[in-house]
């Protein structure tokens, strides 16, 4: 119930995180966009009970985030899961997350894993920008306020 | 016990979501990030019961993303939660997640807030990008490796 309260709000924060704000969610994303698609790999690499991971899976393919296709027939149906462009377009935000979680977890080790950009082919750190200056954004030197509805409805 | 396990994996992504994978914790932070500090503020905008909402924000207090602070001592002690550092360190991450929200999730009538960049005068829109070359970061064109031993050293 308070998930539906959540995803019936007019905010985009609110309704993203009524399908993101599941626990271990993010974890099954990394692993989606390093290329797993079969529930067996996932279950070695999430490390969830079969029982969980096939909930958070049915949980994404009901939200669109991934969808599941059928690769074999025989011994029995067989299915895997991909990301939809949906699920695709939260790549921007896992990396920032990332981010935060190589600054702010206390990693033991540091990051245990780099992101190499291959355009340019150096190690890079997700930066978030203003998409009119280039500039890094960041809260002092943004405010919000609402959208004039012409421009709502230009979107 | 699922959390803990989380927070234990030596995983960036892993770690951030055992503490922002509870449920209202964005729309908490959505909050903070516009100014509201106190605990009536808080219920009147986000909309949980005060027993959730007390919940949360200890939470975010327990895992230094909001500090608690006493503003008040008469007729009672009165506190108001602040944002730390590591908290503000959120922003980036809460404008992408805002972004996917715009674009992803069937707004009923498009995006109801719009950031303005104060820098440039803009509405902008957050857009991650390599910290190298500054172009936009997209699944198809990074990849992740282990992290080089002295590369994590020097973080």
């Amino acid at each position: 119930v308070r998930h539906d309260e959540l995803a019936d709000q007019n905010c985009a924060i609110a309704r993203s995180t009524a399908v993101l704000g599941e626990r271990w969610v993010w974890v099954i994303l990394r692993q989606a966009f390093t290329g797993t698609r079969r529930f067996d790999d996932f279950q070695k690499t999430v490390g969830l009970s079969r029982n969980m991971l096939a909930d958070r899976l049915s949980h994404l393919v009901d939200h669109d985030i991934l969808r599941r296709e059928q690769y074999a027939e025989t011994p029995r149906p067989l299915f895997e899961y991909r990301l939809t462009d949906k699920g695709k377009a939260l790549f921007p935000s896992l990396l920032a997350l990332m981010r935060w979680g190589e600054e702010w977890t206390d990693l033991p080790d540091g990051p245990p894993v780099e992101v190499v950009h291959d355009s340019c082919g150096q190690v890079t750190h997700a930066t978030v920008v203003c998409s009119e200056c280039g500039e890094a954004l960041d809260a002092r030197h943004t405010h919000g306020r609402p959208a004039a509805p012409s421009y709502v409805r230009a979107q």
